[in-house]
């Protein structure tokens, strides 16, 4: 257990971003774990969406657990995304991140953004980060701060003044989704003595950009889970308007078949009794 | 709840194929009725790789049950494919049909194809069939025969006897999936006295074909989860390989928001306590 969360820390060290890709149930996870990617991490809001549960507002603390459990036979190393820790209290959240990774969950997301446009104060953050990092001190937490993505007046002091709270209270990386420029990217790679962790954003920088800006990991947030839904209504209405080609790269049903272990279908619960 | 039923039923019986897209969690199932499909499927292989289980073993009643209960208050008529019904005994596959349409199902597939590429006794289905109409009698069974999918000998004579025979027990419609010929289907058409079901095949007949043929309900079975996973697995490679332009017809993270019910957030469970 402990040699799968060196392993996933030694990845933000290699000199070259981690790239993360976010999955959201069993088949998308094993699939990206098929096409080699060493790690990947979930999102919340294809979790949420998947399940009929708003996303950011602490509705999927069991569906997020029911799906690191359905994950955790997979040859891949996984982190998290836990919203705000589903609790304001730092000792549920600490128990919560210690059952997941009880389960082999090597990292997690903890954020300090509110589904209803605000930013908790970083103290509540920093107490959740503090009590994880007790529980569970190699785990590694990544700290997000929103200030970008909810678009505060002047982020950049407001980003590094709690990216440094969240690292005193023992994250081991920061995570500040939403900045499109990588000259500002290169200002908190350098400000910031920890990974940094930046999100991937359709059409905008790649991936040598970002590593030029000094990221440590690219993550793609729910961007696959949307792409997923795009490509499934896109289809859909082509049937409808007469007819779809045959779209390159389709799984066979025998292929995603393949995505399960053999062995889930011998649970005894799967049948009626 | 009997009127939503008799709406679905109608709906075979336009001059028209009822278009039928399947899903597999809330978000498709919400987004596709928000494109304004008037009923939708659910698809047993997505629903079990999602859940990391094998499709069509009867490993995942329970994870079923619950898409259904979620998808409940959705704007939209629901069938749910039950596979064989999750069990051998006609009583409990019935029970359990009537807990769907307890939650305002409106029809279900029963298939007569076991995972190890046999067929089971018509008598067996024909005895689910039987049960499932005695306990909800204008919920609308859709009898699947999997002849042609498990490529039997000279198959038309099997399917023509089995389709029969699951009318005879009370089937509503027939579901032959896996025809490629438009012909064979017409002859299927003409020969069934009730709406035949087709599955749509990528690069096969379109819509206008299929309803010369006579076809009254054209489904897409796996077909959109396939292809929003190839999406997912695509745009995973492109940010790997460098970067990815931003696709057409992306949904926000809004949107996605907005495809969950509002009332969504309130449940006390979702929660840490």
């Amino acid at each position: 257990m402990t040699d799968r969360r060196a392993e996933f820390r030694a990845l933000h060290y290699t000199g070259r971003p981690l790239l993360l890709p976010n999955a959201w149930d069993h088949a998308s996870a094993a699939a990206l774990a098929a096409r080699g990617h060493p790690a990947i991490g979930t999102t919340s809001l294809g979790v949420a969406a998947a399940a009929g549960r708003p996303d950011g507002t602490a509705a999927t603390a069991e569906e997020t657990l029911a799906l690191a459990r359905r994950l955790a036979n997979l040859p891949v190393l996984l982190s998290v995304d836990i919203e705000a820790g589903f609790s304001d209290d730092p000792a549920a959240v600490a128990g919560y991140v210690a059952e997941l990774a009880g389960l082999g969950v090597v990292g997690i997301n903890l954020e300090d953004g509110r589904a209803d446009g605000t930013l908790t104060e970083p103290e509540c953050i920093a107490a959740k980060v503090a009590a994880v990092k007790a529980a569970v001190p190699d785990l590694f937490v990544n700290a997000r701060t929103d200030t970008w993505w909810l678009g505060v007046d002047d982020p950049l002091p407001q980003t590094l003044a709690r990216a440094h709270a969240y690292r005193a209270a023992g994250a081991d990386g920061i995570f500040v989704p939403g900045i499109g420029d990588p000259a500002t990217l290169r200002v908190l790679t350098e400000r910031i003595d920890a990974p940094v962790n930046a999100l991937y954003q359709p059409g905008g920088s790649g991936l040598d950009e970002l590593a030029a800006a000094g990221v440590a990991r690219v993550s793609t947030g729910s961007l696959l889970f949307r792409v997923a839904l795009a490509a499934a209504l896109a289809a859909a209405e082509e049937v409808r308007a007469g007819g779809l080609a045959a779209p390159e790269g389709l799984p066979s049903y025998a292929e995603v078949q393949g995505l399960v272990p053999p062995s889930a279908g011998a649970q005894p619960d799967g049948r009626l009794p």
